[in-house]
């Protein structure tokens, strides 16, 4: 099996899909979008995505994308984000003088970096910041990435668990082309749109408050080309196989102009 | 009057604040973190920061930023956002081979730089890269940017509305220490939190929806230390002077574990 992911080997995404998938063959791509059109082009079997941190929020830019790409969400993954500061081998910590990487990185770190008067400065990914580092041979500058970033690249850990937030997970999505049956409890993540109308998205809500079906997270987005209106993205417990949830998404229908199922998936369990 | 703002002189936040208070005097800042702790430590009267935008959404930090502060929302204002292709007097368009501005600008007028076969390079502020394109002197390269920072630095409009979708707003809030009295049609922002049980938000939007109190927006934010919790901002037609809003709220804080109006301001009207 083959799974697509963003960034460089060694990244969080890569780990995650390792995790779910197993032993797969992976496709680090540049960009989101070159990951959601890898498995669309069938590039590839699957693809890993991040689509929210516990402490960032949501990743917007995958909830477009995956409304923008007739794809199907097929299971998630939950992995504790734990991040380490990587040198060089044989570089002492009293020579570091500032740390690289992806600025959500560095901003989840920055408690740790204040405190040990380093310089923080922006690289375009974690993994690929170890890649950098390692390339440059700079003894003042550490990396910070995961610990499987700095196996792959034969860099020292001088310190694990520099963030400053242990309450620091990311859930991903896995997608691919068709669903996959499946057995065990469900979650469904839906999108839709409605009448710009008092008490819309009450009336929505109301289809599974009704029939008891638990929310698990609401998302807004902006509906392009109708400035102030929004697409709601609802993920929900329960499967389309359920008669329950079947009956909600009818009703839903009802208020909806869109309606769309993006999944029925095995719900995660850490 | 002095209000603050992100950005460099000529920021479409700018333009905003001068739209909104008249002829005031302006404070740049650096970040929108900068904004908000200028307004708190007394060093301006006020501050008008992004909060949305009709085609990238919203601009969440400042969400983030709103709750970790006590200041007052007190206005709000909307801009459509016209860019505009910006290169040093007597340069020609057949010169230009590349354009430099933030992303999401460039992201905006992906299209046209794509037909007009232009490289885009990113820069930190869409006003600071034409500061950059003046200092630097290129003849290759052109800015993107309001008409108002191609007037600021002197340099010459090569072609204006080079956006790919004319809707393009930014909602902006006025913000200050304390509130003001106004008339006319209010619009109030609250943020909350609930318990994390099966159809919390649609008991808490009830309290709006069986009052008629029509909802405009609504947003959801990671709750910090409590994963896949949620923190949501609500922003609602009527003032925290009307009984029913005010019942409302008070019925509200019957099932919120958190419950702060962030203001009462009035409803922007173009």
């Amino acid at each position: 099996m083959k799974v697509a992911f963003q960034g460089e080997a060694g990244a969080y995404s890569e780990q995650a899909l390792l995790g779910h998938f197993g032993a797969a063959e992976t496709l680090a791509c540049e960009s989101f979008e070159a990951v959601f059109e890898a498995v669309h082009a069938g590039l590839c079997d699957a693809a890993m995505v991040p689509i929210e941190n516990s402490l960032a929020g949501s990743i917007h830019q995958n909830y477009d994308l995956l409304l923008r790409h007739d794809l199907q969400i097929v299971g998630e993954q939950s992995l504790r984000v734990r991040h380490c500061l990587i040198a060089l081998p044989g570089v002492d910590r009293q020579e570091i003088r500032k740390a690289i990487s992806h600025p959500q990185a560095l901003g989840q770190c920055a408690g740790y970096l204040r405190s040990h008067g380093l310089l923080a400065e922006q690289a375009y990914d974690t993994a690929g910041s170890v890649k950098l580092l390692k390339a440059s041979g700079a003894r003042d500058t550490a990396a910070i990435a995961s610990r499987r970033a700095a196996d792959l690249y034969g860099m020292h850990i001088l310190e694990e668990g520099i963030e400053d937030d242990p309450e620091n997970f990311t859930r991903f999505l896995a997608i691919q082309r068709e669903s996959l049956a499946f057995q065990g409890e469900a979650k469904t993540s839906i999108v839709f749109t409605l009448k710009n109308l008092p008490g819309a998205l009450f009336k929505a809500m109301s289809v599974f408050a009704l029939r008891d079906i638990d929310l698990t997270k609401i998302e807004s987005r902006p509906l392009q080309g109708s400035p102030w209106e929004y697409l709601f993205y609802v993920d929900l417990v329960g499967g389309t196989g359920d008669a329950t949830v079947r009956r909600a998404l009818d009703h839903l229908g009802e208020y909806a102009t869109m309606l769309r199922v993006l999944g029925s998936y095995p719900r995660f369990k850490a």
